[in-house]
């Protein structure tokens, strides 16, 4: 990787048996009601300068469309006025300006990004993520682990045919319960 | 639960990616070379004083020949002489004379245990440790992440059909990059 070039992190959440949805993309189960005293608190201020320095989100079609939902259930869009490529060949809605859909070579799209943009951050789904993985696309990953189990689901990286070092980078355990696991991708 | 009946603690290591084991059975991608400095070093004595707490232990038999397989390869025989109650209907070669074998019904099976033992670890795999948490059997889970994506595998909870809550009760990151989390089951 050139040394100007910008770094892919793949952000997502899961449960501890390891899935970042239901099989129907839902994710009811996110809010869990723990809490555990030693954690650390989620202060508002660090959350909103952390989200300051992310430069674009990159998602497949099912996290674009969960995002659609969150924000018609009144919950809001997580992305602010941040550039949202979609990786789809799917026609769906297009919900504002800062979204654009993207069905061509992933290699080829992220290598522009790169050249673009310093924070690049992957949204999910696993499809996306294990693709990206497969391609060797990906600098880091941040892995929240919630205080539940459901048992089934989409499972982070799908479809991932080798083994995959990491380096573990930061681990946080937070006063609601989600442990925050930061890993640098060995290249 | 009784104030003097035992504990059910559901002890295993997985990958990032939520698997205990390869397709086979296979534990390889265990050895991860990984450095974290800021994690804490694993202690010999701690770890030896930890496991003089264990009192028996419970595991499947895709488990049981996964030990037998490491010792026979000069790893030695992780239970030292704390009784092995492998759960199997399946003919296994009876290696010493701490293993017991089991076939009968899981619960009456642990409700004796529960009153002859106080610390109780079931060592996995996937299929028995799914039975106890869909049986309301578990009281605490150990989970340790290591720094590594599999892919594929077998899961840590096969066939649990309803969401479990959990409460993080500690986290600790080692020199390893090893995770260890530790969850109290809601009951």
């Amino acid at each position: 990787m050139a040394e100007n070039e910008g770094r892919i992190t793949i952000h997502m959440a899961a449960s501890l048996d390891g899935y970042i949805a239901r099989a129907d993309g839902s994710v009811d189960w996110m809010e869990t009601a723990d809490e555990y005293a030693a954690g650390e608190e989620l202060d508002a201020d660090y959350v909103s300068r952390f989200l300051e320095g992310i430069d674009c989100y990159l998602m497949g079609s099912g996290t674009y469309l969960t995002a659609l939902d969150f924000e018609k259930r009144g919950l809001g869009w997580a992305y602010g006025d941040k550039p949202v490529l979609v990786l789809t060949s799917r026609a769906l809605e297009h919900s504002r300006e800062s979204v654009t859909f993207h069905s061509e070579d992933l290699q080829g799209l992220l290598k522009q990004l790169r050249g673009r943009y310093a924070n690049i951050w992957v949204a999910g789904g696993g499809k996306l993520a294990g693709n990206m993985m497969r391609l060797g696309l990906v600098d880091e990953i941040r892995y929240s682990i919630l205080p539940v189990l459901i048992g089934k689901g989409i499972s982070f990286f799908e479809g991932l045919d080798n083994d995959v070092a990491l380096h573990l980078l930061k681990s946080r355990a937070y006063r609601s319960g989600m442990v925050a696991l930061r890993y640098a991708v060995a290249r």
